[in-house]
């Protein structure tokens, strides 16, 4: 059941595209809302927010892409889409915006809040049986969705915002990046090194560098002087190019997109009517309006110049949008300077001091000062800040649909908000080579997967900071699962291509397994995209009676078959794992090298050598598994091996289709693999078992 | 055994105080160190560090305070003392420089590099399997310790470098501390607040802001307008005042410490001769030469001031020594900030900018531009930089010892190296209030014990970021334990005293355990540092034929008898533990209300709600505790209840003296408790048992 409460004159920010009929939003006296028959749920005086009172075990999940554990209490969220790459324990905000959660209490129901400005989600921060939610400005939807579980309420949440984005299924393959790959050759030696050493490989990504001094749709021809035969030489060998998108188009005179924007009023302007100049990576730029239909379909029609060159595949970053410095601040800054000049400064002038120079990134007072035209109303950013990374990411999404409305073109985006589900995925900002951070990807998927986001994966090895060679193999281990499983590290920080390190047999089988699981995954993620469900689920979701299962926040099930329980701490060898129910033990070296055991349900201390994966499969339950390849291409999905734990007997329903066409009709592409409680195949009208135990397509 | 070897010309630094053979430095062909007889450890040409070769299940203890986990390896270090309060994954740095290791392999043995110059420690972060060792200079002396084992080597290196410092017995109370208690009044409101809540208090600190704008041995008398009297009522109430100590002196006329220092010469001069300037908190300062002999003593005799007014404890900060400016790099700074003014900053320039500004603190520049006057010669300081912080706290105890030789008084210290622990202890210097950071207080509890930093403790709750309530209680499960026990935290960030938040009968109840557990804790601690062992030991130091125990980096024996296992995740409501042999187990939310069950060897998961203490103790061992009080000297010592886990009966020495003087001769303060295989105390000429299950002194 969905309410839908409406307060203030809220802006539709089109995350959700089902109609819904509006409650009334008048709260009873104590502040119950109408209709919801849920005591524990307040309005606070004038609709300016609400509290929950929470009992001891409830759980919040929900929030998408935010620092801390899948139960979200125990500290206080802001929703603004931050560029922030510091992603320790006592920030607010990092680069989306998902203000859905789900309270799993006693009543169990979801609330999405959907309004673009800042959100407060004080989730037992300030009192540990409070969940208190407040917003800059009183004017929100409030959609309340009640449901038996935390699955089902999901399910209804995925269905009103509309079905997540489907990538093309090479983007379900290992990809490779760096900010710094200079040239041609720099790309070419990272492919080579993975070919050469067995690493499969079916994408390297492109960050700023490939651009002409960081102009969005330009290519550096110094760099990559023929990058269409680039792109097409790569291709013949199985690999992707992948270009980055920056949200701030570069003032330069002659340079054709800062011209055109110009010229027809694209950017956003200050109150004044002039265009805000804004400074990041070029320097000084404009913001083409995103939430300005025109001015959307205007930037989206630019990717053109990229996918007319073979291009597949496109990240959106820096459309928080990420600030570096206003024209206007900095310039205060540089004369409020002149007063500390020849000071001697103490505790309290030094820190303003610093404090000045801090603020010039990012500031507040920025977000302030520009305008959007959205819906035909000139709006102030900051009141629709949280969706400029979703419009930007929408611009290409549309894009694409009018422009090869047959293909299906990778995307994702570093900021996000509910909706932006719809046109493409996320990565999970810029995080760094810290264990913690690869616990905090355990922690984001199931999170974001409830918010519409299936398409998404972290850095694996993190981004800022130097990683590790232990690190990148524990982080692989995991990142095996996720659909985008990308490397990818900042300019400075040390080298973490997996060939740069010692145990290279060990990542080839380590990433080769994902190859092998590809059936699987991709058969998991379209079902799971197509039926609005989760990919990653915590425990808690699947097993509802297990009162132990609720705890475990560093095991997630993976489609229905699967339970990974990563190791995430420095030199282990091996961790402890709940399994709320027996199952079967993978611990994988390689396709070619695992050993399984029956383990019982509880709790249990499993060795897992740093170069192991622990995989577990449910009774009953399937996983199909390929030969491998060297890229996603290569993969025969039509000759497989079953990996399974059989009790009495199990079906898995197999979907596969060719991986690049939008047509995904469930009916046509759907085989279902049955196996006896013996462990043989029944054979179907689809599949039949050979005598080497493989199993192949009629 | 010890072997020492010289390499070029080192200073000495008086980390080791006791006299030591060298051993013929130049290395065999193949770089084998003269009658080391390890293969594993080669010398590199010139004596330019060395390395030695690590097999997979090798384990590198050691390090002090640093961060990561117990086992070092995964991670290059440098020892450089550094004013850095985000303790992430990336740092290499942290306030103390300790720069012993234990190589835990085929062959077991200790390693002190002993050299006030930057170290680097690359223990497996370059390649897995090489433990990398290089300093700035080559001037350098190597102990090499060889042991049968871990705590043998321990011991013979405690023992070369002078028994650990031993506060006063109130200094293992519970302290509450905060960088902004203003004045008189708001601490009695901390006290009175305490106390009405139950929760037991022995110390209030005192941080800047008690000084007079930040002056060293100065008390703002608006704020503090009778000190003395203002301690001595303190001290009726069974409250002790710790006063903060900076390293910088404030330049102004008038005041008498500047005129003095600059007069007899005792601050540190730049190259021309002049006094170096930095900036630190109460703007322009100089600082004192600790390592001049003469200028060390005029500044530890100024410790008068507040001994004189019945202050007994201190706490020695920013004796990195931190430097926020130097008054001529500023000065350089703010002439080049005009260079990026009206400039179109892009990603290098602004980048450049920033770096710019960040430069300012703590800049390894400043520290080449000045002196000291060291053993008579004239060195830079980045020569000696890591003695700085152990030669303030050298200064203030070798002053107590004069001016108060029978007294202990409570010293520790932020900055330091090794040979400070004869001196003071240490804080585990500004960390977060993050859940990390209540793991990392657990990694770094043995670290800093080998080293013979037995005095130590981390900021409860964390000192940055804002705390909540579970993280506070969660820490000071933790926090009972450690000799320094004590709630900080920053000016800014989010109250944290325990009675600022709702649970108050469960911090009364937890915090009382450790008053309960005080015959116990103290007893261990002094036996500690009689016989130069650990009080926190690894569990691999004890159960050296486990291979499990090896791993386990999140559980400590404390003292003799006692496994702790603190929970550190959030939202937790219990946490796996491995019992390396069976314990029993105690529950405790309060020195009344504790629950236990006997558990068997091996991995369990274990209950321990929110307010829930989970302790161990080992088969035949006893832990005396007293039935609390408010404040340590309420402890009644003489009248205790045995815990103890007895299979074939136990004894346990009881070390006690009266906690003030400095004569702490074991023979006369120890008696022994001795328990029959049926639990029964045998009678002793100490001590007989009462009806009631207590034993008492006779």
């Amino acid at each position: 059941m969905i309410l839908k409460y409406c307060y203030g004159n809220p802006l539709e920010t089109e995350a959700v595209i089902e109609k819904i009929r509006l409650t009334e939003s008048v709260p009873a006296e104590d502040g119950v809302l109408p209709e919801s028959g849920l005591d524990c749920l307040k309005m606070k005086e004038g609709g300016c927010g609400f509290t929950c009172s929470l009992s001891e075990n409830d759980i919040v999940y929900g929030l998408g892409q935010q620092i801390r554990g899948i139960n979200k209490r125990g500290w206080v969220y802001e929703s603004w889409c931050s560029d922030d790459p510091d992603h320790t324990e006592n920030k607010r905000s990092l680069y989306g915006v998902h203000n859905f959660l789900i309270i799993d209490g006693k009543e169990c129901f979801g609330i999405f809040v959907d309004t673009p400005q800042r959100v407060r989600f004080d989730i037992g921060y300030t009192d540990r049986d409070i969940l208190d939610v407040s917003m800059a400005a009183n004017d929100y939807y409030l959609y309340l969705i009640k449901g038996d579980d935390p699955e089902n309420i999901v399910k209804e949440f995925r269905r009103i915002t509309g079905k997540s984005y489907i990538p093309p299924k090479w983007a379900f393959g290992y990809g490779q990046s760096r900010w710094s790959y200079r040239d041609e050759d720099e790309v070419r030696e990272v492919v080579r090194r993975h070919r050469e050493n067995n690493i499969p490989l079916d994408s390297v990504y492109l960050d700023i560098d490939y651009m002409e001094r960081y102009k969005d749709f330009t290519v550096n021809e110094e760099t990559f002087p023929d990058f269409a035969g680039f792109a097409e030489e790569m291709r013949e060998q199985g690999i992707h190019l992948v270009p980055i998108i920056d949200a701030g188009v570069k003032i330069e005179e002659g340079y054709d997109i800062y011209e055109e924007g110009t010229e027809k009023g694209y950017f956003c302007r200050k109150e004044d009517g002039t265009y805000f100049t804004a400074g990041v990576w070029p320097g000084r730029v404009h913001f083409p309006d995103m939430l300005n239909d025109e001015a959307r379909e205007w930037f989206g029609s630019k990717y053109k110049f990229l996918l007319d060159q073979g291009i597949e595949g496109f990240w959106n970053d820096m459309n928080e949008p990420a600030i570096f410095y206003s024209e206007d601040h900095l310039n205060e800054v540089f004369e409020q300077l002149e007063e500390y000049k020849d000071k001697n400064l103490d505790v309290n002038t030094f820190f303003e001091f610093q404090d000045l120079v801090r603020s010039i990134a990012n500031n507040p007072e920025d977000y302030r000062s520009f305008y959007h035209q959205y819906k035909g109303e000139k709006i102030r950013h900051d009141k629709v800040h949280n969706l400029f990374g979703y419009y930007m990411t929408r611009a290409a999404g549309e894009a694409f649909e009018r422009l090869m409305p047959e293909k299906r073109i990778l995307m994702f985006s570093r900021s996000s908000y509910i909706g932006m589900h719809r046109y493409g995925g996320i990565w999970m900002g810029d995080n760094h080579s810290w264990w913690s951070h690869l616990l905090l990807n355990i922690h984001m998927l199931p999170s974001l997967n409830m918010c519409g986001f299936l398409y998404t994966g972290a850095d694996l090895g993190g981004f800022g900071s130097d990683a590790t060679e232990d690190l990148l193999m524990r982080w692989l281990e995991l990142g095996i699962f996720t659909p985008l499983m990308r490397n990818h590290s900042a300019s400075g920080t040390r080298r973490q291509e997996a060939y740069q390190f010692k145990k290279l047999e060990s990542f080839a089988g380590i990433i080769g397994l994902r190859y092998g699981l590809l059936p699987y995954l991709y058969s998991e993620y379209m079902k799971a995209a197509i039926k609005d469900e989760m990919l990653f689920r915590p425990l808690s979701f699947v097993y509802r009676d297990d009162s132990q299962a609720k705890l475990v926040e560093d095991q997630l099930l993976v489609g229905e078959s699967i339970m990974i329980a990563p190791v995430y701490e420095q030199n282990a060898q091996g961790r402890c794992v709940y399994l709320p129910e027996d199952m079967k033990m993978y611990r994988m070296r390689s396709l070619e090298d695992m050993d399984t055991e029956i383990m019982e349900k509880g709790y249990h201390y499993i060795q897992a050598k740093l170069d192991e994966v622990l995989m577990f499969i449910r009774p009953d339950h399937l996983v199909p598994v390929s030969s491998g390849g060297r890229c996603v291409e290569e993969v025969d999905e039509n000759r497989l091996r079953v990996l399974g734990y059989i009790k009495d007997g199990a079906e898995y329903e197999l979907y596969q289709d060719n991986g690049y066409e939008k047509d995904y009709n469930i009916q046509r592409h759907t085989s279902v693999i049955v196996l006896t409680p013996g462990g043989q195949l029944e054979e179907t009208s689809c599949w039949k078992q050979m005598p080497d135990g493989m199993i192949v397509k009629k």
